[in-house]
C-alpha cells in the first residue's frame, strides 16, 4: 500500500500549502465585551439578544455576521466562498444550519463540542491543503443563555454555580482561508485528536474531562512534528477554565513538556474572575472562535507574536448521557498557526 | 488567485485519486431486518436494546460494531484507521462520541441530520484524495425508540403518528475507504450541498422539507458534471419517503432531468407500509448508511449495479427552532460511486 501521505507521526498533517488566514471577525455579548480581550473583538453586542426574539436566534445570528463581516474584509462574495465549515453546542446545531440557511455556501455541520473551532479551522486547512477550495470559511458559536437552559437550567430558575463551573461565552468567530498573501498568519500542521475519557462524572468540572485529551493531542502534536513548547509563542488550550488548565500543565509536565510558561487558555484570559464572577472561566465553542479570531489573530497581524499552537477542547456528553450515568468524554484538536 | 482548484462547477469535485470503498458493514433493528432488505444487512439484531440498558447506549453499540466489523472485512486493524468521520441524530451526536471513545482512531464529529452518511462519506473521499489518510472509515447510526424520545414522544406515550410521518431506522452502516484493489467501488464526485429552505412548518413531514435540498443538489451535480440520470444504474436519495421522493422526482423534471426510472428513495425501499406500516417510510441517519453500505453496496460488489448516485438529505431542525416558529432548512449531498 502507498504509505506516502502527507501525515507526519499518528495524527498530524503537515500542510504542504499552508493556507492563510486572509481575514478573520469576533463578535461577543456585553459580558465578553466588558472582559479583558474587550479591544480585540470587533464588534460587542449591547445587549444578549442581537435584536432577536430569542437567544438560539441570536446565537445564529452572530455566527451570520461574523461570517458575512470576515468574507467582506477579505474583499470577497458569498460566491468566492467553497465549503463552510461551523458547529456550535446547540441541539442539532441549529445555530451553523440556520446561519447557512441564509447564505448559499456549500456546507458542513460540524460538531465537537468546544472542540468546535480548532475541528472547523482543521478540515478547512486540510481541504485548501487537498487543492479542493480557493476559499474556505470556519465558524463556531456560543451562547450563555441558550447554553445554560439546554445543558443546565434555564436563567429564570436562579440556580447556584459550582466553583469548577465553567462559563459559557456569548461570542462567534469566523476565519477565512485563503490560498496567498505573506502578509497573513498561515496554518502548517493539523493534529486531530482521538477521544480519552478518565471517568469523569460532574458535568459542572469539564475542565478536568477535557484536561487528558488536550494533554494527549498536545503530547502527540509535538511527538509527530518533533517541535517543543517553545516552537510557539503562545500555546493557547481552550476552554480548559482555571481548573482544567492547571491539571493539564501538570499532566503535560510527566511527559517531559513544560509549557507553562507560554501557555494560555481561552476560557481563563476571556474573563476576569475577580470583577466579573465567572468561576473556572469562559467555555462554549464560542470561547476559543473569539480568542483565536479575536486576540491570537490580531496579535499576529500586528506582530505581536509570531506563532501559536491553537489546541480547542471538548466535552462530548450530553445530558442525556449523564442522566444515564455516563462519564464525559473528552476530545481536542490542534492546529498551528505561524507568520512567515 | 490560482484557480486551478479539483472543483468542477459550483458545487462538486472530481477526485483525482478516486478512493475505493474497500469494505462496509451495515447492522439494523429487528423491524428493519424483517423489511425487503433483509437479506442484504450483515447483521440483524435480535432485539432493540442491543443488550444495552438504554436506547442511547444501543444506538453506540450499533455504530461500535459497524466499524469494528468493516474495519476487520477490510482485514485492517483499528491503528491503520487514519480518521473516522462520524455523525447521528442525538442531541451532541452522542452515539458517536461513545462509539469514538472506544476507538483509538483521531474523530471528526459530524452533523448533518439525516445527510450525514454522505457528508462523512464525502468528507472521507477528499481527505483520501487530498493525499491525507491511507484508510478512513465514514459511519452514521439512528435509533427509532432514541429519536423518537428526542424529537417527538416517547414511545411510552402511545402517541398517533401523522401519515406523512416517517420511521426513524434503528441501524448503523460504517465504510472503509483505500487506496486500491479494482474489484471495489469508488467513489468518483463529491457534491456538497447548500441549505435549502421552502418554508415547510411540520416537522412530520419532512420529506417536502428536504425536496429541495434533493432536488437542487441533484440539479448542481448534473450541471457541474455534465452528466444525467442515464448516467448512474441507481439514483438513490434518502430519506425523503414516500412523500419527499414524488415531490422530487416533479421538481427535478422541472429542470428538465427525468430520475423516475431510475430513482429509488433509501426511506421508500427499506421498509413495506402496507405490512410494517411505517407511513411514509424509513429517516434517520442510519437508513441511507444501512441502504449504501448494505444495499447498493452489495449490489456492486454482486456486479448487478455499476454505478449509483448517492444523496443523503438532511432536515435542519431541532425541537427548539420548531417550538420558536422556525421552518424546516434542508441539506443533502451527492456522492457518486462507481465500479471500474
Amino acid at each position: 500500500m502507498d504509505k506516502k501521505i502527507k501525515k507526519v507521526g499518528g495524527q498530524t498533517v503537515k500542510l504542504e500549502h499552508p493556507p492563510r488566514i486572509i481575514s478573520a471577525f469576533s463578535i461577543v455579548g456585553p459580558k465578553e465585551g466588558e472582559g479583558p480581550l474587550k479591544e480585540y473583538f470587533d464588534e460587542v453586542l449591547s445587549d444578549e439578544t442581537c435584536g432577536k426574539e430569542t437567544y438560539e436566534k441570536a446565537e445564529s445570528e452572530m455566527m451570520y455576521t461574523a461570517i458575512t463581516q470576515a468574507i467582506k474584509r477579505a474583499s470577497l462574495k458569498e460566491t468566492d466562498i467553497d465549503y463552510m465549515f461551523a458547529g456550535d453546542l446547540l441541539n442539532q446545531i441549529i445555530s451553523s444550519g440556520f446561519a447557512a440557511r441564509d447564505l448559499n455556501i456549500p456546507f458542513f455541520g460540524l460538531y465537537g463540542a468546544c472542540s468546535t473551532m480548532a475541528e472547523s479551522l482543521g478540515l478547512a486547512a486540510l481541504i485548501m491543503d487537498g487543492g479542493f477550495a480557493n476559499n474556505v470559511v470556519a465558524s463556531t458559536s456560543s451562547h450563555f443563555c441558550a447554553a445554560e437552559r439546554q445543558f443546565r437550567f434555564p436563567l429564570e430558575y436562579g440556580s447556584q454555580r459550582s466553583k469548577t463551573a465553567q462559563w459559557t461565552v456569548t461570542g462567534s468567530g469566523a476565519m477565512i482561508l485563503g490560498k496567498e498573501g505573506t502578509q497573513f498568519p498561515k496554518i502548517t500542521y493539523v493534529t486531530t485528536g482521538v477521544v480519552k475519557d478518565y471517568g469523569i462524572m460532574d458535568a459542572n468540572n469539564m475542565g478536568a474531562a477535557m484536561a487528558p485529551a488536550a494533554v494527549d493531542t498536545l503530547y502527540k502534536h509535538f511527538k509527530d512534528t518533533g517541535r517543543t513548547p517553545k516552537s510557539y509563542d503562545v500555546i493557547t488550550t481552550g476552554d480548559l477554565g482555571k481548573v482544567g488548565k492547571t491539571i493539564s500543565d501538570k499532566l503535560i509536565l510527566e511527559y517531559g513538556y513544560d509549557i507553562r510558561e507560554n501557555h494560555v487558555d481561552c476560557g481563563d484570559i476571556i474573563f476576569d474572575n475577580e470583577v466579573q464572577g465567572t468561576d473556572s472561566g469562559g467555555s462554549g465553542c464560542g470561547c476559543s472562535a473569539v480568542v483565536t479570531a479575536g486576540y491570537i489573530y490580531k496579535k499576529m497581524m500586528r506582530r505581536e507574536i509570531k506563532s501559536a499552537l491553537v489546541i480547542s477542547t471538548g466535552a462530548l456528553m450530553s445530558t442525556t448521557s449523564s442522566l444515564q450515568g455516563e462519564s464525559i468524554p473528552g476530545i481536542a484538536h490542534a492546529v498551528a498557526i505561524e507568520m512567515d
